[in-house]
């Protein structure tokens, strides 16, 4: 807290509007010194799951104490709260839409407090822009060493939406699905590395096939030990499973969409 | 003025070039201790009314003594003049082709002063990114503290564009017209929320209609208030009246772009 | 060095993932006072030699000193070097794969460091993200004033990639080609100025004309000097040969795209 607090952005507001900029000139008016970083603006337009998935894979790279805005918001200016979870020594701020599930299913201990504090919103507030009016100022009030407790009441019955978790189907098979594609087309899963290696401490020397329709996808260690354009898997930066091709775009080659199913199976 | 000032930059240069960094590694050469914030870079290329229109809307979000850095530029390099702009206690620097037009028509009391003292320019100018080498120093300079008189002559000449306003075509109706089309494909338009509140005072117990072609567009008062996939209006978060469907993209679902006609009219 | 450096960061990444904030997270941890700039995260995937052409020219726009961190990495995890360049007074962090091979051709004397010292990387390192666990802390660790020399060995058998040079085909006919499209279109050639020069010297009577395909692209000193929709040319804020259409985008009109042959000739 001080001049070297950091507070990140993730919104669904794209890069062609000025919404992102001005929220930047809403902080800096509170406090001046603040670092702001863009985790991104290319949410999908209301997709509430993968903003809740990538805050949740990028959190953890920024220093403690640092506030996470994250705002994918169809219910702006209904009847749906404005809060701020205090979690893994990291803030979060964002409308109580569920987006914070993939943190809360992480986190041991969090605590949810209805942001209620109305003098450290903007004096004028619209109903359809709370990342200006609402979040931006409170996130710039936290950096600036504002107690969390002043900006409203702890609440238990936040929303949460299902995060999609695979399944052991028997002791030698994991079912996944395909819930994220990257810029590169690359597709990760929600099948973990501790998942895959859970499956092969059953027996260490039986082989494991990733499967996704009937193709077979072989585990690699970097995109550049699989030379050829056929599909491949390794555990990728997030710790995640995930699909690629070598200097290609997955997605695209093999026609393959968030929701795809995937096997992990355990072979002798 | 300090370490706590800021400047902002709007152009039509994209994120795929170096242009944008360019001009901060030039600003930050100047002053060091700056912040720098991208309003937007994707103005539609040459589309100076559509920077004139974004920047009005946004530099009230920044701190009094912001410097905006808008650059749509089609006449870079000929006989058009750089200039900055003082207006409502921030500054605005860009070239003199009616870029500021809609900052000139919101402010009762401005100057212009054509940018002509070459020492705070770069000393080797091209005649083709005035962006890197005038308007950027320019603004880090006066980021220093550089008074601004000291940067050329006050001048009364500056080009205007037409902005675009309403027509009352009778006591109870607003003919307006599309401005802007955001990243949601939710359509602005130049009515304002004191246009429509001028109507209705007519008649309080009158019903307001918004339509555009032949559809009918009911006035709401924040998105999700619509609940199927038909079109809406509300008052937006820069006080305009929108065109809207929830959780859709009203320019694609409609086919409607801007210069599309709309009007709003007060009936028993 | 200290609260004032500067970190730039060139990447292949896009802005839709949450990589580039991942990084500057990570930068931040290590010194919260570093200013960090976006160059491009657009460079096409994997392209190498647009990373490196970019690079070259946008370094120098930055203070002495800036960290330059350049990731275009298709090799990552394999056994390509992670490198360290200092070159004219700046560093430049990336991948051993050719990617500053426009920096080695236009610096006189530099030094190349092979990246050895782990202390300096993150702790857990995957074998797909080095921007996140290798190039970035290395950069922050450099910002806050780690001497060069303890990041690894000086190397000499550093990789290049061949970097398109135009030819003079005789004595009044230089032989380039496109190298680059910018986001308005504009076609940007491996001839520079000073190649254009050169050709003028021979005689300065003689008149210059640029040649593709068969459309011939009269040379002017700015854009709007080019008054209609036909292709013209000039030299560009790169210094560098560039063909265009005034308010138009030359690419797409003419069809013309990267390694397209273009000719400048010298005829009395």
């Amino acid at each position: 807290v001080g001049d070297s607090s950091i507070i990140t952005l993730t919104t669904d507001f794209g890069y062609k509007d000025p919404f992102v900029g001005i929220m930047k000139g809403v902080i800096f008016k509170i406090n001046p010194l603040v670092r702001i970083v863009d985790i991104t603006h290319e949410i999908v337009p209301q997709n509430i799951m993968e903003a809740s998935f990538l805050i949740e894979k990028s959190f953890k790279s920024f220093p403690h104490r640092t506030i996470h805005v994250v705002v994918v918001d169809p219910g702006v200016g209904s009847q749906r709260r404005p809060i701020l979870v205090s979690a893994e020594y990291h803030y979060f701020l964002g409308p109580d839409n569920g987006i914070f599930s993939c943190i809360y299913n992480l986190s041991k201990s969090f605590t949810v407090i209805h942001l209620t504090a109305k003098h450290y919103f903007l004096p004028e507030r619209s109903l359809t822009f709370h990342g200006r009016d609402i979040f931006a100022p409170v996130a710039a009030w936290i950096s600036r060493g504002v107690d969390i407790n002043n900006f409203g009441e702890h609440i238990r019955d936040y929303v949460t939406i299902p995060v999609s978790v695979p399944k052991m189907t028997s002791e030698s098979v994991i079912e996944g699905e395909v819930i994220y594609i990257d810029h590169f087309g690359n597709l990760v899963t929600n099948i973990s590395a501790h998942h895959v290696e859970g499956l092969s401490k059953h027996d260490p020397h039986a082989k494991l096939k990733v499967i996704i329709r009937d193709i077979k996808a072989p585990l690699k260690t970097h995109y550049s030990e699989a030379a050829d354009e056929m599909l491949y898997s390794l555990i990728d930066s997030f710790g995640s499973l995930e699909l690629f091709v070598n200097k290609g775009n997955a997605s695209s080659i093999f026609g393959i969409n968030i929701g795809e199913k995937i096997r992990v199976t355990l072979t002798k």
